[in-house]
């Protein structure tokens, strides 16, 4: 059986991680919750497996360098650099044109946080079992809470490793949410997929053919330049960008799930940064990088990358120094941070 | 009659208002209320009246420069510096012995914020008069809450612009100090007080003869210096160092009070500060000096001296940034801030 190929997907601002993600630095390069960060875990998450082939990154131009760096000496790794960014579709869309058409491709965003590695292996191997057979195949991520901010995936009939999907589900209210994780029938869409490449190009074909062509031009006029593939600017710009759930996944008739507990958190923000580095915390549930003193506080996030962080009395806030700016949220706030003055005009 | 000599006493460390306050530039030389410093208020509040005579001020060498520079061109000011910090009634006593017997001196901190000068003066020119009929005056401050952070005054017979003392009361608890506030019998000590000169080191010298015998010495092996005069170290640096309260106002037969409203705050933390800058707030009660971005906040306080500070969803919390570093404090915990380790290890 032929290895399974990663391509993982460098987009994305990360600006609810502001002011330590930055446009030039942004968060699948910073060393969030270790020494290591998001990016090389995700790509050491399938290295040294031979059930795994060298992984494909799909990335912008600014953050070529800091990729190469992170990679460090992962051999046979290659670097897609897109043109402009479109959204995961046409990313996708380069990496499976670049690969054979038997290729089976897991598609994994680097800026995801996954605790249970093993967990994350067997799915992906049941996963491409199932892309073998043509299912464009979604993770579906077991919800351990009534998250609003999610889209979900509702389970149908049951395949050989996973379910078909009976429905994709946008964004629900609260009432939705709770009633979805007592059902069980519903899991999170993390955004991991497993495609046969050519089947997913004939499906972009047959439900974009617009962004498919404009894609197939980009990569006909690229160039390749030693582990560096760049597809050619202007038929890729042309694109009008979606993602994948809606160029291709929510269209196509043989969707599949995988159901998957695997420790998962998008790092969505600081408050889920917070909860990732709960195992972290001191006996109040505090966690602190850096010069920090805390007293009477509780569910603090305290980082910064020099100067000291003193704080008094606070429960369950979040307090960011990295780059002379200063930031202090509410775990309940963090969801706004994105939208600051600073984060919006970097 | 003659002018009533003002005496500005700059002792005190003002940690609790860490990290702006530091050892070398401490809370009566900040301008935290606007731009002018509370040691400048103090000068002004009773220059361009000649009710009042040039301010003779008490302070350590450590800060004699910028008691100069803040002292601009006020005519006729002394500076007397302190040998070591020994509390309030040999800083005192130094300036009794500076100035004529029959001189009434008003003893003013420098670190306290009074809104209403006019009742400030008001209430001096009351204390003076009894300080000539040899009474020893506190100013008696009105209570506008059950503080149990200040020592109280307890109101006797009437006098002339005032009131005999009937008791000191120490720090009480908030069960009491709910019954002082409901009596109208209780003020806060606020660290004001009249004196003629004479009478004080008469006092002084029958309750305290070896700290009057000490700071004699220390005056009469003194050296003046123009506007500066520097007591001689050793005979000062024996002295059993005390407040004027314990030394003198609680043992004196002659204890009187003025009553007074005038908008006085010690500002003796952050969150005093907050308050007595409720004025400047927005409409969420929010207080912003420098660079500042707030969202979802009510009744913050946010200064900085440099660095952009963001905050989202914060109700009742101090965020300081100075001198390179960052406090954030619930208002409720900024009493507890001078003994953050930033704070004690300056």
């Amino acid at each position: 059986m032929t290895a399974i190929h990663p391509v993982i997907l460098c987009g994305g601002s990360g600006t609810r991680l502001w002011p330590m993600s930055r446009k030039a630095m942004p968060k699948p390069f910073l060393p969030l919750l270790s020494d290591e960060t998001l990016f090389e875990q995700a790509v050491r998450r399938v290295a040294g497996d031979d059930r795994f082939a060298p992984p494909m990154v799909v990335a912008g131009a600014a953050h070529a360098d800091v990729i190469m760096a992170q990679l460090g000496d992962a051999p046979g790794a290659q670097l897609v650099i897109e043109p402009a960014a479109k959204n995961t579709a046409p990313a996708i869309a380069l990496a499976a044109m670049l690969l054979p058409d038997d290729a089976v491709m897991l598609v994994c965003p680097s800026d995801h946080h996954i605790a249970d590695s093993a967990a994350f292996r067997a799915a992906a191997i049941a996963a491409a079992g199932l892309a073998r057979q043509d299912y464009l195949v979604s993770f579906g991520i077991a919800p351990d809470r009534p998250e609003t901010g999610y889209g979900y995936l509702q389970r149908g009939e049951p395949l050989a490793g996973g379910y078909a999907i009976r429905s994709f589900v946008e964004k629900p209210d609260m009432e939705r949410a709770v009633t979805y994780l007592a059902s069980g029938d519903y899991s999170w869409n993390g955004g991991i997929f497993a495609f046969r490449a050519g089947h997913l190009l004939a499906e972009l074909a047959a439900n974009r053919p617009a962004m498919a062509d404009l894609v197939a031009q980009s990569v006909a006029g690229g160039r390749d330049d030693g582990a560096r593939f760049y597809p050619a600017a202007e038929p890729f710009s042309a694109i009008d960008g979606d993602s994948i759930d809606y160029a291709v996944m929510e269209k196509t008739a043989r969707a599949a799930m995988v159901p998957v507990e695997m420790g998962w958190s998008d790092i969505g923000n600081w408050a889920a940064l917070a909860d990732a580095l709960a195992g972290d915390a001191d006996g109040a549930g505090n966690v602190q990088r850096g010069a920090v003193d805390l007293a009477q506080c509780s569910g603090v996030l305290a980082m910064t990358d020099g100067p000291r962080i003193s704080a008094v009395g606070l429960s369950d806030v979040c307090i960011i120094v990295s780059g002379g700016e200063v930031l202090v949220t509410t775990r309940d706030g963090a969801q706004a941070v994105g939208k600051l003055p600073g984060a919006v005009n970097q």
